[in-house]
């Protein structure tokens, strides 16, 4: 028996219209605040709680363009529909096919909780196949006005629950929130017909 | 000479992925949150501020399926470029032509704070033309996947400084920004040349 169910978080930044970088990829906009002395934004101790990185074919090639590859220390999946061999950094692993298989067995394997980077396509995926259990939006305080969008027009409906705020000095406000899961519904649902008739 | 200069300001909730309505304009989604018993989220004092409502046509239509006129105690402009007749309610009046010299005028005949209410066509214009002073967002927890967007692809980058967070019980958070406006990082460049040369 595993000691701990892992969660799958999102962890990540977007400006107050929901873009996660400018068109081509850039996140210049974020800088300033990353550069903080005043405050990691709860980073290292997010950092220290998860296991394993899901990282988008994209997203990878942009974090590889900022030259040190910031992810050494867990194991990183790069999901990629490509052909074309990408340099590989350590302990990252490529993978294509099911998303959803995939992670039900990266979950049977690990104890750990799982950080899901990004991009905008992976997050579609995973939110649609409800594969999310936890969101931290760190909302920017700028209007980019166009970009890659943090929620590309996603395929359904999905119900929050409030979970955590918390404004910085620097005017970056987090919004954690938990997916209120249909399994859970349905579990609850279950619990209720139980008592109903037993 | 005036008292007050007045503010423009929006005030809005919007879904985590930044949609204001539906994609038909509906917002049954908001529902639960507006008859809470709990709070009015300062609509209230909010509304008792403001002397003047600024509303698009669109927006304005579907106010007006929903039965009852909510801001018949204020001075209501209505930006349309329609030629065809629209119900006229107390104290509306239509409104066509250059919207950056009508919002002119109305701040200098107004002491009083203005809501600019939307929807997504109307704000877009408002911020692109640097007429926003106040942006109040309320951010509802839920992902709705498709919709009217709050910023709809806003033509231009606009920074803001964080003023207040609000956690309400509900789920629902209070961002309230305000605009760190052109003319203000002039005058500032200017008073720095001076203070260099002087």
């Amino acid at each position: 028996m595993k000691e701990n169910n892992p969660r799958i978080k999102l962890y990540i930044a977007c400006s107050l219209d929901g873009f996660i970088a400018r068109k081509g990829g850039s996140v210049d906009w974020l800088t300033e605040y990353e550069n903080s002395s005043e405050t990691d934004y709860g980073y290292s101790e997010f950092y220290a709680s998860i296991g394993t990185v899901l990282i988008g074919r994209k997203t990878y090639e942009q974090v590889l363009d900022f030259g040190v590859w910031p992810y050494g220390e867990k194991k990183t999946y790069v999901f990629t529909r490509q052909k074309e061999p990408l340099r590989r950094e350590k302990n990252v692993e490529f993978v294509s096919g099911n998303v959803g298989e995939f992670v039900r067995r990266l979950k049977e394997n690990t104890d750990e909780n799982i950080w899901l980077v990004g991009g905008s396509q992976l997050i579609r995926v995973f939110l649609e196949e409800d594969l999310v259990q936890d969101m931290i939006v760190f909302v920017v305080p700028v209007i980019l006005g166009s970009g890659i969008p943090l929620f590309d027009r996603i395929g359904k409906e999905v119900r929050l629950r409030m979970i955590d705020t918390e404004r910085y000095e620097s005017g970056l406000v987090k919004l954690e929130y938990e997916i209120e899961g249909r399994h859970k519904k349905i579990a609850n649902h279950k619990r209720k017909d139980i008592q109903k008739f037993g």
